[in-house]
C-alpha cells in the first residue's frame, strides 16, 4: 500500500507483468493494480476520452509518468473500487490454482501462505507449467 | 484462428502474454484469447465450481494441457462471447496508445497497420518504454 508508484510502474514493466498483488503493512493481500490502471493515472482524463488530443500534450509520455507517480504511493493510484484478491494456497497443487483461476477468469493468483502473501501466479505462467513435460 | 490452440498456448507461456490477439485469414485482428481462457479450458467445469475436486484428477495438468489442446484450433478455443479488440494504429503516439488503453482499461492494445495486425503492446510493456528516459 504505502510502496512509492513510481516503483510499483517500474516492476509491472521489469516483470512484464498484467498487475501486481497489494499488500497492508501485515503483509496480507488487500488489493490488484493492474497495469492498464497505472497506464490510467498517466495519461488526464480529456485524452482518455478522446485520443486524437494527445497531440496537445506538450510533454513526453516519460515525464508524465514521472510526474503523475513521483511522490504518490500506491494507495494512491488504486481504483476506487478495489478487485478482489483471487488468492490460493502454497499447499494448493497446480490443479487447484488453475481451477480458481478458470473460474474467475483471472489473469493472476495471488499465493498465501500464513495469511501473507507468499508469491504470484500469473496464467501465462501457469501455462508454461503446465506445458513443461 | 486456425492456429493450433497448442501452439497458441506456448506463445502465451514464452512470452509470457496476458493473450493474443487472433487475425482472420487475412490478417485483420479479429479476437483477443485471454491466456485465462486457455487454462479455463483445461481445468473441467466439475473442478472450476470446486477446486477441492481437483484431487480426483488422476491425470496431471501437462497431460491434461495436452489432451485438451491437441489437435484443436485457436477458433475451438476462445470465448463463446469474443471479446472486441483494443486497436491503434502503427502511427499513433505512445500517448495515444496509452489513451485507448487507459479509456478500455485493456492489458493489451493490437498495432494494425494497412489493416493487418502488426504488433501487440501489453499495459506493462508501454509502462517500460515510459519509465525508459
Amino acid at each position: 500500500m504505502g510502496t512509492s508508484a513510481l516503483d510499483a510502474a517500474r516492476m509491472l514493466a521489469e516483470h512484464r507483468l498484467p498487475g501486481i498483488v497489494v499488500t497492508d503493512p501485515s503483509g496480507k493481500p488487500v488489493a490488484v493494480l493492474p497495469a492498464s490502471q497505472v497506464v490510467r493515472f498517466i495519461v488526464p482524463a480529456y485524452v482518455q476520452d478522446d485520443p486524437s488530443l494527445a497531440g496537445v500534450l506538450n510533454e513526453s509520455m516519460a515525464d508524465r509518468a514521472a510526474e503523475k507517480l513521483g511522490g504518490k504511493t500506491v494507495r494512491d493510484v488504486l481504483p476506487e473500487h478495489l478487485l478482489n484478491v483471487p488468492a490460493a494456497d502454497a499447499d494448493d497443487t497446480i490443479i487447484e490454482v488453475a481451477a480458481i483461476m478458470a473460474r474467475l477468469r483471472s489473469p493472476l493468483i495471488a499465493v498465501v501462505k500464513d495469511g501473507k502473501l507468499h508469491g504470484v501466479i500469473t496464467a501465462s505462467r501457469l501455462l508454461a507449467a503446465a506445458l513443461k513435460h
